[in-house]
């Protein structure tokens, strides 16, 4: 291995918990150095707080724009490779465009874009250039989520016939129930966030793990979303039947009024020969259930799991590692493709990902307007 | 008390699980004896049944018809004064009938018949006659389940905003995948099964959950069920989204081929001021989780829960009662009733119950036919 | 099979709780039929009793002496064949004395006696007479406890190095900590309660566990009691080391002082090969763990399980069966040995462990007295 | 905040995992630069590790002597503020010695040193010197054990009656079982290990989580360990009886043998108003029990911990975190005492803490050697 990779923020800064998510994923495997980026749109903030983190202020710039600029002047070693995007959500697209289109690496937080178009149009920049783009689908990191993948993909489950998985939060709880109060939070105004607040937030993340983990595509939906008061424009709470095929089916669950739910992402997938069930926040427990077998349930580090589950576990078993280190597992697949090193394609979500979970977010909201009527996904 | 109510029994001979499981549950609180019935078509080996079982043999009758004409005849202290009817599902109805109009008392196995016709059929002899008819839906009988009704009822939850059931067994998946070898199952067989296989086996359990514990009446349904095979007939797994109301939602869940599951039957509510979860597989751990406190895990026969959760509970905390003792307490329900006893209306299901399971099943496989759209329930 | 098995109860009247727990499971397999007793020693409420619980009056009884003189005038097929115990502690030796040497089989609860000594006077007379005598050490009959004996007996652990169990209660915190309130207790007076309180009412069950599930002989242990306060003479806390050999060790921890465990019976068995783990509130998980494999969760009624795990099993997997159910498989071991039908030494603790249970008390209590020293246990 | 603070690390190079483990836990909270050290007692190894991990080679050192010599030399703001020792263990006292008189700051393994004596020695310069020390009993900054040690220092469980914490490891028990095996594990060395293998592996963090919780002081011992093999030297199980006084006794029960664990490290706590119980490998969940009252699950992040248990956190609620930030939390506090920034004493283990584990360990050794006898712990 050489130097470390240099590693540029946007976004992240003051108490930002995404930020402080990415500077210390991106420090699991001692591959990357943050060397700056842009933490605030205010300048003066920007530079405060690199401070505040140790860094240099040298490269910290006033905007993407400068930021561009200056780096594309300095010598290769020290010029940023890949830059992450923790802005809010409708800022993802630009900025992504015009890192992808100078030369820079992207890791970009999820929902890629705001619209399933922006999406397309990134994949076409990347066809074109030799960069590469990552989306923090962070749960795809778990050694747990990556052993479910390879015992499928190996046909330890056999046929999948059925998926079910749900993602519950119930933050939105305490404060959709007054008119005032749901009038002024952001993720409920559509100017702000977009088409969908819990599908495009958090049923994305379902979708994607059941697609990630099957390795199978999803042909079509029928959503039936729940808004709970006449004014307010966004779901809420969502429930989507989805096939594979006309014999392969399954269920997405969303909600954030599911009272007292803190983040309680679980799939179970069901095929002739198996049967897998996990969940997020016990991530570290997978049970594998064959008909007339005991249970078996796997913990990571042991040598049964596949490589590319070991791969993300860093002490023996019985040390429990979490979501930091499931993100720090991505961070160091995006450090081997960046670095041309060998790695598995499981190891970060790419801008097909990015794709469908666009496509997802869109489909599931017109279905649910349609009447809750079926709708195609596009690829 | 007085002496101990006399019970018949229509089935349940020989090795039948679902036999054992009402003698059991009658003996519990020391309230029935079992005297006779008709244990099989064959009458020798109901007799060779009621010896082996220790019971003597004056009461043991060829058929129903016989059972009706020479109780009818015995004194009332020898008469039995309720009858189970444990048969398959096309005889529920004739049995009922012909009971129900002679002056017996039934506790009926679900689906308590095979239309819903048949049921309305019923429920017109029940508001003429002053008998009574329970239907057991047997994990009603939980004393966590009793508690989370006397929770909702009592508001601790608020509004219910949404509910999540699933019902997920796997013992048709190591059966269903050879063609001669589904062809041979007679749940799969329309015309011994009626119109459906899953959900009218546990799916309409889950449903009578759901209306059970919220008190709440579903109006519509729209389902996706699965055949697995084009030959097949009958439904194995499916989804069906129901609405309370515009803003009050949930999803049954229910599937034969959930490879490895056993009798997985699991609860959540949400409401305004909180959730509950249960699982019929660890029936005597119920949380009760409210947004930014620590979750209660509430357990039987501790004095926070309510009486008629206590009453159903028989020996002190931590001495784990199951399935059979949740039988026993809807038997108790019922001898109380039969015996004029002040009696809580959740101590059994009754013909309305059933009557609004019938519904759900007929409606639920239209549903499916017409293109997975909704359908209102009959009241 | 033949006529059901005429059972007799001394105790157990009125709102007992041991009482329901012996007539239900009684019931469980249609082989018993309780026909009288001595519920109370005062006849008229003894009387009543048997009428409110729906039974006859003529076979009830003033006391232990009228029953053994009335009952044996009466024709075989009438008479009382086993009498349970269910008085309390200082009565069962007298009791089961008079109705073994008069020819009744004897079911009586734990502890059997109240010294070894008296243990030791009935190991005699079942030497003797050709009656038999069963102490319901009631977890025994758990399905999961049976499949760990087995599990153990046929080597799947290897040699056993260490074992662990637990039992721990909590409802005595409340009561202990005022003087007045903990001298009112009388199972802190040794007039009432003999040498020991938390040792004699559930150690004993624990070092039992020990082992009917290991086959193995515990040889010395060092007992460390807790007596909270200066003026409490019983024990409510303690931990027991303990020996097989030099090499093979374990401990017995139990306490009534466990603030908020309700009967935490738990154990856990490492083998050269393997280890188990199994929880009585929980008591149809089991997990066997070896080196470098997945955990496997083992349930009942599944078969993998043992042949004497599995007929204490009456419903399919997934249908939780719970303490009442377990009490009925002792209760049915009980009825084959009685009827000379096959049966397995483990369907039924017998007076070996009741023997052993008393040595256990004895030398506990003395091992603490003499400073926490090694003491040999009896035979 | 001002610049991070530089830290030398001795030792973890390779494939160490407790290296990985300490140089992950530095960057948590952006407060630390990783700047040099001995890797590696080979000094071009150390130097490639350098390079591999993507660091300057100028402060890599041959050894400690020159680590201290030219660190001394540089200006303030290059030199090493403090160095984390993860050598093996019979270098932790000389290393910290030197380095403490050297005015440098430390963070060492545990075990601290390997006598009593030597621990004494560190306390001695200590005193004198204002240098800190901070010994890694990880699991100390596990958000739910600060909430233990925060509430019971509340008084939230009251006077604390019992204590019973284990520490059940397997990993021996596929090694020991030959000779020829057993007889190369260094661990079974006393030449190389010391005077302990499980005790001082493992049995020193239980009994300093027992301290670290309860905030109470064991004052004797009494130890039972197991060697399994005659020519085996070194204790790999046992169990310790302790009493904090005549009436407060708890129990430490510690294997390597425990076929199938993992690192299953547990905690009970029982006090007169309420319970406590966690386990290491579920380590976001901790059970509050009071007599009568559902149990509280309590998880992180909540407002209803406290300040110390909420700022050892980074995500919100149902994140989950686990070792490594259990470790950053330890990092950071010591970061903060270097500032002498305002810190609570819980923040990271001390000297005193490290003296402790050191007579535990002896006194348990002795205490087996004797005869199983109670010895008095040192100050």
């Amino acid at each position: 291995m050489c130097a470390k990779i240099k590693l540029g923020i946007l976004g992240g800064g003051g108490d930002s918990l995404i930020g402080i998510l990415h500077r210390v994923a991106s420090a699991m495997y001692d591959r990357y150095e943050v060397v700056g980026g842009v933490f605030n749109p205010d300048y003066d903030l920007s530079i405060g707080f690199a401070r505040e983190i140790g860094l240099g202020t040298n490269q910290i710039y006033k905007d993407l724009d400068a930021l561009i600029e200056e780096e594309k002047k300095l010598p290769e070693e020290q010029r940023m490779q890949v830059v992450s995007i923790l802005t809010p959500n409708f800022l993802h697209f630009p900025m992504a465009k015009k890192l992808l289109e100078n030369g820079f690496h992207v890791i970009c937080e999820k929902p890629l874009t705001t619209t399933f178009n922006e999406a397309k149009i990134l994949d076409e920049i990347l066809t074109e250039k030799e960069t590469l783009l990552a989306v923090t689908y962070t749960y795809t990191g778990y050694p747990m989520v990556r052993q479910m993948r390879e015992m499928i993909s190996q046909g330890q489950l056999g046929k999948i016939n059925k998926v079910d998985v749900q993602y519950y939060q119930g933050w939105l709880n305490p404060l959709i129930h007054k008119k005032d109060q749901r009038a002024s939070i952001w993720r409920l105004d559509p100017k702000s966030a977009g088409i969908s607040c819990c599908v495009g937030d958090i049923g994305t993340h379902a979708f994607g793990m059941v697609e990630f983990v099957t390795g199978m595509e999803i042909k079509k939906i029928l959503a039936d979303l729940n808004f709970l008061y006449a004014d307010n424009k966004m779901d809420i709470d969502g429930t989507i039947l989805f096939r594979f095929s006309d014999y392969a089916k399954g269920i997405i669950r969303t909600s954030q009024i599911a009272t007292g739910e803190e983040n309680n992402l679980a799939i179970s997938i069901y095929g002739e020969k198996g049967g897998l069930k996990w969940e997020q926040e016990n991530p570290n427990h997978l049970y594998f259930m064959e008909e007339g077998k005991p249970v078996s349930l796997m913990k990571p580090g042991h040598s049964y799991n596949s490589k590319i589950s070991l791969e993300g576990t860093k002490l023996p078993p019985g040390h429990p590692e979490g979501i930091f280190d499931s993100m720090g597992n991505i961070y160091k697949g995006v450090a081997r493709a960046i670095n041309k090193e060998s790695y598995h394609p499981a190891e970060f979500p790419t801008i097909k990902d990015g794709l469908r979970g666009m496509s997802f977010i869109e489909k599931t909201v017109e279905s649910h307007r349609n009447g809750n009527v079926w709708m195609a996904l596009d690829k």
